[in-house]
């Protein structure tokens, strides 16, 4: 490359930066055409200068990586708090204008350009759904690279560039993704190019990794896997030529390895190419202000010139700072970028605010999906059989991977978990991901299998992420206690789909789905730290236009609402199942009905015949419909006149007033199920408030009496569990006996009583003896 | 250490397994003095077998230094799954005995130890609260480094040995935890000293660690600035003397980094030692199992022989198994350890199961706390003044840090945010910890620094858990948003401090506090990502007696709200706070009687002169609480014949029914405070649920209307942020009218419409002419 081009190379940049600081300053005199004055000044400065020189250095250069080869590469900004540089680029190559054709390619689409952002009523100040080219918030950090992965699995032609700050690269979650390049197989998948990004500070603070000698930062990128392409400097032009050379050799070395994958030479010696761009934080803005250093400080983090409207010598610097980009040269009368300029952006196909992957609804492909029916357990009559719910899923998942083997769109992702979690039907069709000779002690592990086992729930969640975003499909299966692990990482692709659900332009992606088995009630043997159910609340507590959170209690329903869950889109789909030998309730056209329900009358386990009935026994959960089976049954059987109707909810939300939620039964159908005034007494598989909170605002809500888990655990039996969370069938039975004002029920409340007692007096004596746990037989309803 | 020694070393691990392996599966003949029949044998089979022998070795090895050298070590047990063998080490030396006294160092008490675990009734599968000698629960992994990191901080003499297994090693926390070792000073604090525990496989894959070729996996460890001792090994012989050598190495270049570092000298390029320690996993159980192989593989990860009742063959290979370890040459008739073997055990103050750093409790000095209303905001009347809460409380940190200097046992942890969160006066007295030479454009670092910024809340949070478990007292100040990062880790450590409730051995810890600001509300500028108030349902979820919510509207409330919790124990105390400019309610006074009661009407703000109101605004959160005031402003100014009343909320969870949490109000006070009937307006910080939840029970709980945070949130305003979720003042207003059955409204509600009309077309036309944001008006009341 010659100097003339990269003259232009850094003319591009200089365009790019200009933009970047004009969208955090400027309101009018976009193109400085006059001399800068207060009027000119945004009313409030904000956004992120400091990150934003290094982002548009490596857009650009990408950008001249793409026109030298074609590649495909997808654009992701782990500090999208700079999110003035990412559009800044998306505006100059016209993905902005494209989807937003009021931001215009001239003087006028600057000004709307620099006027809405960051501002109330124009865009966010960090890259979001809104950004064209961009599946990463640039909020919460730590999920850049595992997003990365994620979007190139099964994607052979991508490279997902990926900018990693160094502030991002002290979270856990990003140090413990440097290892997504172990679970790529070049083959068949794309490549992730991290582009870590040392400009040395954080908000205040130096970094831990910008402060280390650099042969010790080189040897830990190393160790990981990678090989280092050093780049520093403070000279434009010296960090533009070696930035490019660098970028060349990083391409070159990604297209050696795929080469020598796909065609089927030793690949697995071959280092992953990662480039390290040492520039100083803020570069280009002015070097000092009031004798503090700004440019290669924290001081550059925000808003290097802040009082810019009150500090005439900040206005000063401000212009100078602007000027020296020499907008004139970039930029013609009207405002477009020059033309010799233009010819530096990539064809409209190749541009990366235009990469089609990261409006993954547009590449969405179907799911090729069995009939659910084929893999149903026959269930003659309700509470007679046993069978394991997820036992079953993994066969119907099994062959989900068949019939999609040639598409090459699903994948499930789980730590460590599959064959514990009862799956283990899915590796006869697939198996764990694994690079290398398996030894010979070792099970279902292939360099082509789809199921991705790490013991980390934040690879597992961050990987599915990008995975979906770039229109794929998939499920994350994972113990119940530990999926609260992700929690924030939840909560943020929960606003991502949110805002997505706003933007027109953004295609339907395929749904998240959650599959979490060993559950709270069922972890028995591993004891209290395996026994939390939070994550429902955090479920719930999103938009409930995008979640569901579904309890079936049984292998059919729970069949029926995954199939379901797989064929929704741009959900997030909660399902909580067991996986130990349980009674299974429904017949396949039981469970068709009592899901599309959500939450409907069972009666056979009642006898109030659809008349008034004198309590409902509610229940949503495996473990607790069980409970609530087996109180209605003793109910009945010790008071024959006594109406009992019982009620499963398998859609929790199903609950929730109408007005609040598409899938909210109608006031008149909840009515229709609960009454007006009968008490209610709910067996839950979460915690109680949850509850409270879906019925206020349905008729005399003090009528529900809710039980759940209340931290009380330990390793016990399984209906320990339920005693101590005073959630018991006869827990249950006393409640129900008394909030329904039953008569002469003392000598069977006291039966009742004596029954836990016994319980109570099994387990303390339990090591006395130790006979055989006798809890299993709780485990009828009857 | 001559073979003897050796000899003697492997009888004891001998002893150790023996224990580990009794525990899983015999309730009787615990001695083996019979031949093994089906009657010996336990009802249920659980634990964890694969990582028990590793850490019986390690255990044995430990003690082994212990009396070499006299070190106070503390044992953190990473794989805490494999519970068997940290039981059998504190029972063989003693510490359990101690705790327990009915487990007797004898036959029987060896039956009843073996009987009582993983039992119902008995003890966890999983090592918890209840293992003497134990910070760390043997749950969720990853976060085992991290406490042994903050165990050790100002802990001079305190080594913590830490055990991790390979598992553990791919989880994002753990891989974020290896730079703790760039945050200790060896002048003040003690030393970790890591021991990878390489067996091999997960529950059903091999580990990631486990399959780099070895050179690999030490640049990777030696990239984090560890020197690595590596020991591997399947001969029990080679291994126990490999491993004694490294351990008494890292043990000296410990010693050699503390010396250095305490006369003065330079130590800072001397790595830390780190052990690696390849064994078989399973090591000594059976080799194979119908072909299949069981020792060095997966399989032996949890029961290696399941079917002991019904194979004759498994019994006989247990049996076999059992003898292995001759069980006649480690104890004696009575049960007793031989006294050659006894001889190994160190001196009662020294055997890590009685470590006193694990009972922090017994360590804890109170905190020397300055007198809160020395800092106080002067406020002659509520809503006059302004003033920034958080910067009043940085003023008494800042002598929270000198009155403490000496006793060393206060710190502030904190993702890189303390100046951001305007606690910046803290730097007074103290820096943030920083090694090695500042660069001239640094602020704040210091060597000796109690500052803990580090951009990873997983980090945080971990620290702040070991410093607090051993005796010391902390913050952890975080962006509102972000702090659900660590949900889980809250999670584990609230059932941590429940367990301990129920453990009278268990000394009163310091309690854990959470300073959030940048809160969901304020987060205008950095937009929707930055804007989640999720973690007050997370808190609230778990056991109310060790949980507060603390919600202080200004900064007087501030002050004496952390007061409180710096004093408390036991708890974990969740206090949100703004940071902004905001108008300040209440004087010293009112700010203590107000916190007193944790609810109270504010009359001030109202007109109901203590009769019965028509209406009640309720609010918790400062920027709810500007809204209500200014709601009662607009209703009084209109309707000055409508009765209304104000009530503040600081302790959110005196709102439940009292029954249900130590500090909810009785129902007689309450019934004061809300009256029977009257409809409550309630404008709440964070999502409505926990409201609907905390009030069910309460009389009549449907006359509460609810508005909080709704999941609508951008960069805009603050004032938008309370429309975009209808929650501001006006929408307050026009629900109190309406609830109230206010006749004659029409025109008023129609001026309140015109109002958010017009600022809903201010917002969409500030684009236009980019005027001064006029939001910040809307700060004031009226």
């Amino acid at each position: 490359m010659d100097d003339n081009n990269f003259e232009l190379l850094h003319q591009y940049w200089q365009a790019c930066n200009y933009l970047a600081v004009g969208q955090i300053y400027l309101k009018d005199n976009v193109l400085l055409k006059q001399p800068l004055t207060v009027a000119h000044i945004k009313p409030r400065l904000l956004g992120h200068w400091g990150t934003s020189p290094g982002l548009n250095l490596i857009y650009v250069h990408l950008n001249r990586l793409i026109n030298a080869t074609g590649a495909k590469i997808l654009f992701i900004a782990g500090p999208g708090h700079g999110a003035p540089a990412v559009l800044a680029n998306t505006y100059l190559e016209g993905s902005y204008t494209d989807i937003y054709p009021e931001i215009t390619q001239d003087e006028q689409g600057i000004q709307k350009f620099f006027r809405q952002f960051s501002t109330p009523g124009g865009i966010p100040s960090h890259v979001s759904a809104d950004t064209p080219g961009s599946i990463h918030e640039g909020g919460e950090l730590g999920y850049c690279l595992s997003h990365a992965a994620g979007a190139v699995f099964d994607n052979p032609d991508l490279i997902a560039a990926c900018v990693i700050g160094d502030g991002e690269a002290e979270t856990a979650p990003l140090e413990g993704s440097w290892k997504s390049i172990r679970f790529l197989n070049p083959g068949r998948d794309g490549a992730v190019l991290p582009i870590l990004h040392l400009n040395g500070y954080k908000i205040s603070s130096p970094t831990v990794l910008s402060r280390l000698p650099k042969q010790h930062a080189i040897d830990y990128l190393k160790s990981y896997g990678y090989e280092v392409h050093w780049v520093e400097g403070s000279d434009p032009k010296e960090v533009h030529a070696d930035l490019a050379k660098q970028l060349d050799r990083a391409y070159q070395k990604i297209r050696e390895i795929q080469q020598a994958a796909r065609s089927g030479s030793d690949w697995q010696q071959m280092p992953w190419p990662l480039i390290v761009l040492q520039t100083p934080k803020g570069w280009t803005c002015p070097k000092e202000l009031d004798g503090q250093k700004l440019e290669g400080t924290f001081r550059s983090h925000q808003v290097p010139l802040e009082d810019v409207t009150q500090d005439d010598q900040q206005l000063a610097l401000l212009e100078k700072w602007l000027r020296s980009y020499q907008p004139e040269q970039l930029f013609d009368e009207q405002g477009r970028l020059t033309s010799n300029l233009k010819g530096l952006i990539p064809d409209a196909s190749k541009r990366m605010g235009s990469n089609l992957s990261a409006n993954g609804g547009l590449k969405l492909k179907e799911l090729n999906l069995p009939e659910p029916q084929h893999y149903q357990l026959e269930v003659r009559l309700p509470g007679q059989h046993f069978g394991q719910a997820t036992m079953q899923l993994g066969r119907y998942l099994r062959d989900v991977f068949k019939l999609n083997e040639k598409a090459a769109n699903f994948r499930l992702f789980c730590p460590d978990e599959t064959e514990s979690n009862r799956l283990g039907d899915v590796f006869e069709a697939t198996g764990r991901f694994y690079l290398g000779e398996p030894r010979s002690e070792d099970e279902n592990l292939s360099e082509t299998g789809r199921v991705m086992e790490v013991l980390s729930e934040h690879l597992c969640q961050g990987w599915m992420e990008g995975y979906l975003l770039t229109g794929r499909h998939g499920i994350f299966s994972c113990y119940e206690a530990f999926i609260t692990i992700i929690d924030s990482m939840f909560n943020q692709y929960a606003k991502w789909l949110k805002t997505c659900s706003e933007l027109s332009w953004r295609a339907p992606l395929a749904s998240f789905n959650y599959l979490l088995t060993s559950h709270t009630w069922r972890q028995d043997h591993n004891g209290y730290s395996h026994q939390g159910p939070g994550f429902i609340d955090t479920v719930a507590s999103k938009k409930r236009e995008i979640v569901n959170i579904y309890l079936p209690p049984d292998a059919n329903s729970l069949l029926v609402v995954m199939h379901a869950c797989l064929s929704s889109k741009d959900k997030i789909n909660l399902v909580i199942a067991g996986k130990q030998p349980e009674l299974q309730w429904m017949d396949w056209k039981a469970a068709m009905q009592h899901c599309e329900k959500g939450i409907s009358v069972w009666e056979w386990a009642g006898n109030d015949q659809n008349s008034e009935p004198d309590i409902i026994l509610a229940c949503a959960g495996d473990v607790p419909t069980l409970e609530a089976v087996a109180a209605s049954w003793l109910l009945q059987k010790h008071f024959p006149e006594l109406k009992v109707r019982l009620v499963n909810v398998v859609n929790l939300l199903s609950l929730t007033p109408g007005k609040n939620h598409a899938h909210g039964v109608s006031d008149e159908d909840f009515t229709k199920i609960f009454t007006e005034n009968t008490h209610v007494i709910f067996a839950f598989h979460g915690y109680v408030g949850i509850i409270h909170d879906l019925i206020h605002g349905r008729p005399n809500p003090e009528r529900f009496h809710v039980r759940g888990f209340k931290e009380e655990g330990t390793t016990t039996t399984p209906f320990d569990m339920v005693v101590l969370n005073e959630a018991s069938r006869y827990h249950l039975a006393i409640e129900a006996i008394s909030r329904s004002g039953t008569k002469g029920a003392d000598q069977v409340i006291g039966g009742f009583n004596q029954k836990l007692w016994e319980h109570h007096q099994y387990i303390r004596e339990h090591l006395q003896d130790m006979p055989e746990i006798r809890d299993w037989k709780w485990l009828m309803p009857a």
